[in-house]
């Protein structure tokens, strides 16, 4: 496709490498800018330039914080006998917004892939079973997805992990049917596990925080 | 929601201020961008920093370009007697894409809307009348949305062109089924329409440019 401009499609381009943006709405996206003041789009560029210059890795728990360590690791009102391990940032933060999770948490970077070539060394394993043999921590919720690949990094860490301490309690979060869903319209892997994971209505007690 | 840091809220908001782009996936972008270099988040910045600077409004048809006079305007390849009016850039990339088309444009800007406040004078109108008058144009093609906006701007023109030349030929696109559509899946104006607009099979002869 032909441009009207150099500037205009070296923006579409930066657009379009964003993920679930296509060609056509990265011009859409584009056009709408070209419509804006030039302040507004100078605004949006100059929140770009800052991102990485003002937000780190937390040196504890791998979250994103514009401090050494994130707020999570350094509220003491939060529970630091209880980690949930997820792969990324946007995991944590869909976990704090249900507010129902008050335990820390520890962030992988991502899930074992051997066809991304993405392997242990590559993830923020290692500071994870540090945390493990300096802190006490009782159970690691691993709030991993759930395909084959975050099965797989499950597996791996907890094995890891029992070899560190074998009485640390490792719990996977529920795999079922989600909320609000009509059965006919869920796969069959997670209807079947729905049922093989059944819990007994009367002695139902949900674990809390 | 409380973001990591200051300059992913910044981030976050900045594209969230984009049609179509929610809270939810701003953040997805904002994390994505975060797992990408410094580098190229500053790409970026710098594409949007110079959308502004090297693009300007074409003088004649308020397309836009990165010089005064844009490469349609000037492309004398173009059949300068017929003009195809637009509201936006998007519209006329879109009518481009398709190969089709041979004429010259006009850009409106947008479409008359008393809602949002969008009088005639908001628009590219005197420039488009002035083109009228000056230019020897035979045939205007109002190329505008099918929706009611749409419909009183290619009324308010057509009657201010044909006030300035009354031999003017002035079309509107076709309104009908989209092609590779289900007759089941059609709204019923659209249906009436095309059954308004019906034509006779045999005698179907489609304008060539």
């Amino acid at each position: 496709m032909e441009f009207p401009t150099e500037s205009i499609k070296n923006v579409v381009e930066a657009f379009s490498k964003l993920p679930g943006i296509g060609k056509k709405t990265a011009l859409r996206l584009t056009l709408h800018l070209m419509q804006k003041s030039s302040i507004e789009v100078d605004n949006f560029a100059n929140a770009l330039l800052n991102l990485h210059k003002n937000t780190f890795r937390c040196k504890k728990c791998n979250h994103l914080s514009d401090q050494e360590i994130c707020n999570i690791c350094l509220d003491t009102k939060r529970d630091n006998k209880i980690l949930c391990v997820v792969e990324e940032v946007g995991d944590l933060l869909a976990i704090e917004k249900t507010g129902y999770f008050k335990g820390k948490y520890h962030v992988l970077g991502g899930k074992i892939s051997p066809l991304e070539g993405i392997g242990p060394n590559q993830l923020s394993i290692s500071k994870l079973l540090e945390r493990i043999q300096n802190e006490d921590i009782q159970e690691i919720i691993m709030a991993l997805s759930t395909t084959q690949e975050g099965e797989t990094t499950a597996f791996y860490l907890s094995k890891e992990i029992q070899s560190i301490n074998p009485d640390i309690v490792i719990s996977l979060i529920a795999k079922g049917i989600p909320s609000g869903a009509s059965l006919e319209f869920i796969d069959e892997l997670t209807l079947s596990k729905s049922l093989l994971y059944r819990s007994q209505y009367s002695t139902l007690n949900p674990q809390k925080f």
